[in-house]
């Protein structure tokens, strides 16, 4: 039996996701006897690179690699930079953000029709945490990113699942549900601390859990120890 | 680019390697653009399960399948467990043990030539520990595993590596060195506390520096965002 994958594909957001109390590897954990959880983060990224980068990130797509189970898509937080203050570097406007989840969604969905694909909103912004921690020179005292405009940006996202037809998390309506979620959710107004992780675990488990993707519905690849016959453990490792 | 892995096989040490601090998740995230790392841990597995294990624990094998660059194998702490105690289920004779990790060397090495495999020794026992957190009923009250006796598969794994010419993270002794290492480093006696993980971590990572596999060593699969011209991001993509 071939152990099935969950892949990540996001944004810094994703590739820090196995980090200290990390929700990607939190994923892993939970599904170390079931699933491979595959990290496809990459830092910075906007939707704009994510298209050009999807070919590479999702592996060759030969005849022998088996579907993965469910793909993760976390993008719109560098596309929700400002295109006038300090990182319009990484702008992409709103109805191109859509186009291309899109088109992302359409690549996943062509290559492997039956994968699960979970789209997840960016986080909110705490304005006051990326003023403490700028990226780089940020010499206008202005934030880079703004809380309302990143939600115009999770709005879209919400959009483009409903016309997907696919499950989304919205992250950025969820945590601004916790009084305080400013600090507790966010490091530096952006990126999560553990509490911010725990709550994308959360989120993505119950999305893949409604779709009958859970540790209950996957099977094991090997018995577990409990199950084998120390004076024949042969008959156990027979499929 | 196909993006290279790293294999984890081993017990439950390596199964919930990607658990809070787990020294899994940290190689994961160390790699976290330059390889994959892939969960192989079997709770409560000895060498003999694992050697019935391996076919479907390392894959189809498939020629389109990237041999990894390396493969860590971390076994013995069950096969040390004593053949007059609570846990004699899990018992390995320690030539057997030897024999074993023979067995599951030369498989690896004779699907991947190129594979670096990394042996680790088990880690060392904390006997009050173990009577502390027995596994299941324990009425004898003694442990069931010692901390001399796992030091016997520490010293068998080693001259195993000898042997086969390969490195060897000498988890039993390193763990030692420090004063206190019974409460900081393992939880349950045998199991480990995110101080235990950081050693794995950081003794891993320096077998596989010292044999060429770094961050500085394996390319990224795709341009960092800093590298992208934003005004012409096709050009950073192309191969």
């Amino acid at each position: 039996m071939v152990r099935p994958k969950i892949i990540l594909f996001g944004d810094s957001i994703t590739e820090e996701s196995f980090g200290d109390g990390g929700w990607g590897a939190a994923l892993a954990n939970l599904f170390s006897r079931k699933a491979d959880v595959v990290l496809r983060g990459y830092s910075g990224y906007n939707t704009r690179w994510a298209l050009l980068a999807k070919e590479t990130a999702f592996g060759t797509g030969g005849a022998e690699e088996l579907a993965p189970v469910a793909v993760t898509v976390l993008l719109g937080a560098n596309d929700a930079c400002l295109p006038d203050r300090s990182s319009a570097f990484h702008h992409v406007p709103p109805n191109e953000y859509k186009q291309n989840l899109h088109d992302i969604i359409s690549f996943i969905k062509k290559r492997w029709p039956t994968t699960l694909v979970v789209l997840i909103t960016p986080p909110p912004i705490d304005e006051d945490g990326r003023l403490r921690h700028p990226y780089g020179d940020n010499l206008d005292g202005l934030p880079e990113r703004t809380n309302e405009f990143a939600g115009s940006y999770a709005k879209a996202c919400i959009s483009v699942a409903g016309e997907c037809g696919i499950p989304v998390v919205d992250l950025w309506s969820k945590m601004q549900q916790f009084p305080g979620w400013e600090k507790a959710f966010l490091s530096d107004g952006l990126h999560l601390t553990p509490s911010g992780n725990r709550i994308v675990f959360e989120e993505v488990v119950a999305a893949l859990t409604k779709e009958g993707i859970s540790v209950d519905t996957l099977p094991v690849d090997l018995p577990l120890f409990s199950q084998i016959d120390s004076s024949d453990p042969q008959k156990s490792f027979r499929v």
